[in-house]
């Protein structure tokens, strides 16, 4: 089981993240694409490693964009190490 | 460009899709899955179809659920026959 972070390890954590915010004991990022199908492209590449990490992310989609949170669960719905792992995987999905 | 339907024309289309909620002009629905993988397989089905008919939800997955919102952007964000039609799609999909 993972430990919540603290928050300045938090913020610490989300300056190599460019856009993740926290809040809401979650860190999030909405990203954009062109089109639907690029968005679900990129939900689809999120999906095999969210079951890699076992780790899952809230994911929500309208159209060209998917709005990304996380959380862990068995930390008591807090921000943990697992989070920031899984939050710097999708970052490089979106970037590559 | 779709016309917004009634609600009296929503509450009759409802009766026949079970589950199917009308609320903040959007018609929707809380699926349920054994796990992530059958909860991420029900959206790419989705995604097809959403394709085909030219029309997107609002999709929204946490683990093993998903939610499915309808509204019709071209028509100010209001319930239209395309809602009713991409959710009996769905909704088949579900049963299927």
């Amino acid at each position: 089981m993972a430990d919540p972070l603290s928050l300045d390890e938090i913020t610490r954590q989300l300056e190599d993240l460019p856009g993740w915010e926290h809040k809401n004991d979650k860190v999030s990022k909405e990203f954009t694409f062109e089109n639907f199908r690029d968005a679900m492209g990129f939900i689809t590449r999120i999906s095999y490693e969210a079951e890699e990490q076992v780790h899952h992310p809230e994911i929500f989609n309208v159209y060209n964009t998917v709005d990304i949170s996380l959380s862990t669960h068995d930390a008591g719905g807090k921000v943990t190490e697992k989070d920031i792992t899984l939050a710097k995987t999708i970052e490089s999905l979106y970037n590559n």
